[in-house]
């Protein structure tokens, strides 16, 4: 265990995750022996992490430090800042969390399902608000991104004052009724001096202008306007101001609007309960089968499937397995997002099954207005540098790659090269007046949730779930004499996920391969009945792999009569 | 079994794989009850595929019909186009195989790996060449592709003229001293009139004026000319003009060029062999450690690796695991190439390594023209609707996706929407003088490779694999009496890749329900072993789903003592 840095001469910045990756946001700022966490978030699973749920950072440096602890801080609502939440209740007990508004509302609901509500304090900051915990008196500054009330947190210290911006980007233009970032606040941030600013690095490679979210509004009135039927819009869940787009311009056009998924419908529910979205009386029906009051070129469907995610909305339709609504041939399909790196081929097999139905689609490939990114491009993170002019930067919220182009952005606004930290997760980061180093590494690994289980997928399972999904398993089962060893029966083989499992001829041989092997062993005392396992594993495991190329996993059972 | 139309008075066309589909072409024609088979491809597997080394076309038409097989036309040298073939020889026996000389060098060499050139017949075929087979008079026409030697066929029939593009562009300005394509011929085949046309609709949904590979040269001369050190070039390695183009390059910049991997230097070797790509001499450095005699800007190395392919030279270097060559800050690393749809974590992967070290990269994402697709986009697909006229049309080489993109240039074009046929594997097409329609379906599912096996994963193997990939496996044992059916020894448990096998407690209460399922089951004849297994299944099986939300796969062992 290390303790958090007893002075109040230095502040340590320590990323549990979301520096060197994309996801599971958590950064830990310590001075003067007090700590605050900012952040907590999950990722989802790759697809050789297999069989896991979620991914969460490691909180062990947190629960050993937890007296030190004094507030969880939320920039704003999306999964990869606030989703492992639950998690870190569950191995800390119990938490102080403070956020902006929409954010204590997701983690509000999340809380309640994992019925763990009881065990958190929840305090609702806005922008400018500046509670004091310990040696840190923060400040919130509204930002822009692609979910409604994100805050940049500013941490007042003896050392200097640290800037996390969050998730960010500057949109002038933003959703007609929704404000748009604080470029005073930052402005005066700036003037009265940052010492490290902690930015975010998601589209640091991206040189073009970003486009406000306002004109994305103005592509899906278009697409309403020439659409020979129903339009179905998908989108991110969390994205209320792009759900609103999409309602006021279906309003705007004449049809009504259905929302369809579970996680949409929640999200709208707490955003319209939190006064953050306001729809039209009337443009909204309840359910699948009120649309049946209107021909299809008066109806859009906003839905959950962006991602081509297998149970989501949008992919039951397109396989013709939703009970409610059946793609139609003059229906228009919107994929009003991204595609996250590792969902194109669940993505591209979504349009096909929609493309086979006779539908039309409309991506940001082809029509590339009709999605924005809620990050900053290279544009934005320069004036972010400009603003804030710090004395030392760490590029977080990025991998390698966007870290390094950040980087490089702000040594051209003139942070000294030496002042930039690429940081990795676990990395100390000790910053005074005068320096700033990485003094120390903490463990900082990966915590899977696999059911209802954490962090106990080990990497043997892992290991093992890789060899049982490549070729199988086979069981050897051999009853033996308890005095000699001798086999007492012709072993028994049972295999799966193996593919010549039905090969009797195969399974005969390597019945006789066991056999020969106990054979050639002789008598032998089976008190070790490892000895026994490791001779009849590798007779199986040799001859199936010469016959058939595969590697099963090979499981001797030994029963002694 | 269907058999080949016996009739002179109609073709039949059926794709065994390719349409509805990116991968694994294989298309049968048919008249006069003789048949020829166009392509005989691959596909690589998706990840769902568990286990899975390369997925083939079903061949039981073409077996069940084996009698009526002239020869197998091969249109280039692409894995899918061609790499299904050992295994259609290992399938049918003895085969006629017509092709262009890269593809049947390609083809030569994969024979042999598999010990199976003796059962072929290669026959070499260019531009203006046309054996007769059977009632197919062929004629093979010149195109540009991403490979050297790409034929088109048109196969002249009692019934009118069928034409296979194949895969092409048209290229204005190929590589210098490469021909580009005979619009002539394919000028006059329309003036004769084309019945047919089966075409390339890999890019149909690409709106832009497609790129000539000549200009991937410039763009590889320039990065050699600003590079700070070396320069790894990574693209496909069947892409013997690109690789020349970058040795080139390399020449005229003053560097040396290793080649690395294995692919990348047989099919290069080839490519010399048949004098289809020139090298200046001492442009190409034999070993590794010959580029220690160069500084390190005056090396190039030309390398595989370009789709992240885990053992593939580059990423072996990005991991720090290749034994001769360790990349350094200095290098540029250029992929001159495109990431395959599912490739794209595997790739960035490889980038973010790369950056850790500190090199630099290009991507097509970057420097746009560092790479240009060898498919035609919509501009060149309109060029050859206008070129050949054809009456029918059936868009092939391509998910339904581009299918019906390309459907949509060809009814532009003059086609008759109803003359236009969106084929799916398997769909047999009729064509006579005077119509066309789908008459019939053929099964044409996936065939798997797996190990030395083919086709021998079954879908109950799939499952398996997914069950075992998500969750392990849960070998319980029990010796019970034979007489009595009652447990002689507490059941032994047994758990791999199950996240919590290392849980004594849940493994103590798995052994006690089993044990107290037997009981209340009572005494029972076990000379029906299933209903004991089936209540030891049960009993573990519903407690580790209650205790950990998992679901392994559960296998009871029942030993009779």
């Amino acid at each position: 265990m290390t303790p958090a840095v007893p002075t109040s001469s230095a502040i340590r910045v320590v990323a549990l995750g979301g520096t060197g990756e994309i996801g599971r946001n958590m950064y830990v700022v310590e001075c003067d022996g007090r700590m605050v966490v900012i952040d907590c978030g999950v990722t989802f699973p790759k697809p050789d992490q297999l069989g896991v749920d979620l991914v969460l950072p490691d909180f062990s440096y947190v629960e050993d430090n937890i007296d030190a602890l004094e507030a969880v801080i939320l920039t704003h609502g999306h999964e990869d800042h606030i989703g492992a939440l639950p998690y870190l209740v569950r191995t800390v007990g119990r938490l102080r969390v403070i956020g902006p508004r929409f954010a204590l509302g997701l983690v509000r609901s999340k809380l309640d399902e994992h019925r763990l509500l009881d065990k958190v304090t929840l305090e609702e900051v806005g922008p400018g608000d500046g509670p004091v915990l310990g040696p840190f008196r923060t400040e919130f500054v509204r930002l822009t991104h692609s979910i409604p009330d994100c805050l940049a947190v500013a941490l007042h210290t003896p050392v200097g004052t640290v800037v996390h911006t969050g998730d960010f980007k500057f949109d002038h233009h933003p959703v007609p009724g929704s404000p748009s970032s604080d470029i005073e606040s930052l402005a005066r941030l700036g003037a009265d001096g940052v010492h490290l600013l902690l930015s975010d690095s998601t589209c640091a490679e991206e040189p073009a202008e970003p486009q406000s979210e306002a004109s994305v509004g103005k592509q899906l009135r278009r697409v309403m306007a020439t659409a020979p039927g129903r339009v179905i819009i998908t989108t991110f869940s969390s994205h209320i101001h792009r759900v609103q787009q999409a309602i006021q311009a279906a309003y705007d056009d004449g049809r009504v609007c259905l929302l369809l998924g579970r996680s949409l419908s929640r999200n709208v529910g707490i955003a319209t309960n939190l006064g953050l979205m306001t729809i039209p009386p009337g443009a909204v029906v309840k359910k699948p089968r009120d649309l049946d009051d209107y021909p299809l070129d008066e109806q859009v469907v906003i839905c959950t499937g962006s991602q081509g995610e297998y149970m989501a909305a949008l992919s039951r339709m397109a396989r013709g397995e939703h009970h409610q609504i059946a793609i139609q041939p003059s229906d228009t399909i919107v994929f009003s997002s991204r595609t996250v790196p590792g969902n194109e081929l669940a993505v591209n097999d979504t349009i096909n099954r929609l493309v086979r139905i006779g539908a039309s689609f409309i991506t940001p490939s082809s029509h590339p207005g009709i999605h924005v990114s809620g990050h900053g491009t290279s544009a934005d993170l320069m004036w972010m540098l400009q603003l804030l002019r710090p004395r030392f930067m760490a590029p977080i919220h990025g991998e390698a790659r966007h870290q390094r182009a950040h980087k490089a952005l702000a040594v051209q606004s003139g942070v000294a090269p030496d002042a930039v930290f690429c940081l990795d997760n676990g990395d100390v980061l000790e910053v005074t007046a005068d320096g700033a180093e990485v003094v120390d590494q903490i463990p900082a690994g990966v915590v899977y949730v696999d059911g209802l289980g954490i962090g106990d997928v080990a990497d043997e399972v892992m290991r093992d779930r890789r060899t049982l999904a490549d070729d199988g398993v086979v069981i050897v089962v051999a009853t033996v004499d308890g005095q000699t060893g001798a086999l007492i029966n012709d072993p028994e083989i049972i295999a799966r996920g193996f593919s010549a499992a039905e090969d009797e001829a195969l399974m005969a041989e390597t019945r006789l391969a066991v056999e020969r092997a106990l054979d050639e062993a002789g008598p032998q005392r089976i008190d070790d009945v490892s000895v026994v396992q490791h001779q009849i594993h590798d007779a199986a495991a040799s001859l199936l792999k010469k016959r058939t190329g595969a590697r099963p996993m090979v499981l001797p059972v030994v029963v002694e009569a």
